[in-house]
């Protein structure tokens, strides 16, 4: 059967066989930025993330499983769907199968949703989708209060972005927005600029994240542009060996990310 | 013609335009670590880190270059030999062709090599290739001497990890060992274990890096094995925000290199 009812456990659940089922036509659509804007939707591929999306109260529509891995999903039983493996390698981006792939809705934040926040990161033209996974996790973890996208970057619902954030994408708000417009929103944040090479910058760990920031980060190849470093207060870079050149970006994003949290967090127990 | 001879600029220059080429055929099976091994040959795709290993005086066999890009080459004019685009598709494992990929000889370093060497780090079963890069990359960056790989942790002439490390594999030793043979070669040094939810852990800041040290990294699903908890001096963890379950690996292996090259420093310079 191409579609039909499988009896698993004690309930019964609909099961999908065929790769050319509608269901499973649009959910490897979702593989293409072009069908994820339009429908609002996006992929969750692998247990951890469809479990950390479910604790985070995340609109899940679908979770697509493979026969195998039924009982891991016992949270979210209403919404399994059970496929062949040959569906599972259809929707799914990885070479490895995962357990399971989950159809979500897009989370809708708008500049209005973090306005009160405090502790920013502003990413402009990054491209690597894994260097902006890991980037908001290490945001999640270092308690930055919100992310926000700027220029050319990456579609923060590509499945191997979802995938690097290992469930944070969940856990911190991620707003597109122009330039311009984060300036307005933030009147009196401290816009700190990462740079590479050059003059005037200060030591990441001098900077006072008591007081509201944005830290700027711009794209792999080129850094930030002209009209982000004009809204920029200050300029800052890591330190690094001098027969090295640069950094990998989410470690780079990271290493500030910490040197904030840590202060932050020195400052509140003192 | 499927080999001869190519005018380019002053010099006749070999010309490859077959897929079948012997040469092709031995340079696409560098692809896979049987053969890497075997050879002792590996690939590095790209023009920045061939110039890299070319500066640091790696052995380069040879450099396949597409037409287009035989100018940016000037440097090693002597091993370069012309491909057709096809030709660079069949040997690059990269989605977009690189400018060029040369084969190389890979760097022989043994334990004698690093005796005498005071900042270490010691990666256990690391599998991603992509981390496995990152970190060479920070650790050049940060100022580690030496790096060795233990267990069943990825082959750093993985293609992947040579083009994760952008260059920095020609700037630090790295060097296999096992776990008894690294706390032999180092008996004065301070072993660091790297660990996630353990008791008994120091804050990486207060770690004495003045001294001789190897800061140790496990895998990315389970952390260091017992053995290697069992040579490990002290234990730190970078703390993370409590609704956070862990960072990227790669990312928190370059904040404890960070912290070491940060406290190393403004001793130096105190």
């Amino acid at each position: 059967m191409a579609q039909g009812l499988a009896k698993t456990g004690r309930s019964l659940m609909q099961e999908i066989t065929s790769v050319s089922n509608n269901k499973i036509k649009e959910a490897a659509k979702l593989h293409q930025k072009k069908y994820r804007t339009e429908s609002g939707l996006f992929l969750i591929e692998g247990y951890k993330p469809i479990f950390e999306a479910f604790q985070q109260k995340a609109h899940i529509e679908t979770v697509y499983v493979t026969k195998d891995h039924i009982k891991k999903f016992g949270f979210i039983t209403d919404k399994l769907v059970v496929v062949t493996d040959a569906v599972m390698e259809k929707i799914s981006t990885t070479d490895t199968k995962p357990e399971a792939v989950a159809v979500a809705e897009q989370l809708k934040f708008g500049t209005d949703n973090i306005k009160n926040k405090k502790r920013i990161a502003l990413i402009e033209n990054v491209k690597d989708a894994g260097n902006l996974g890991t980037l908001i996790r290490s945001a999640a973890a270092f308690s930055i209060d919100a992310i926000v996208l700027c220029g050319d970057t990456t579609d923060v619902y590509n499945p191997k972005v979802v995938r690097s954030t290992v469930g944070a994408l969940f856990k911190i708000p991620v707003v597109k927005a122009d330039l311009n417009e984060v300036k307005k929103v933030f009147p009196s944040h401290k816009f700190v600029a990462t740079v590479v090479n050059h003059k005037d910058v200060v030591k990441p760990e001098t900077i006072d994240y008591k007081e509201p920031f944005v830290i700027m980060l711009g794209s792999e190849a080129d850094g930030l542009t002209k009209e982000a470093l004009k809204i920029a207060d200050i300029k800052t870079t890591i330190p690094i060996s001098s027969n090295t050149e640069s950094l990998n970006l989410g470690v780079a994003a990271s290493i500030l990310f910490y040197i904030s949290s840590k202060i932050n967090f020195e400052m509140q127990t003192n």
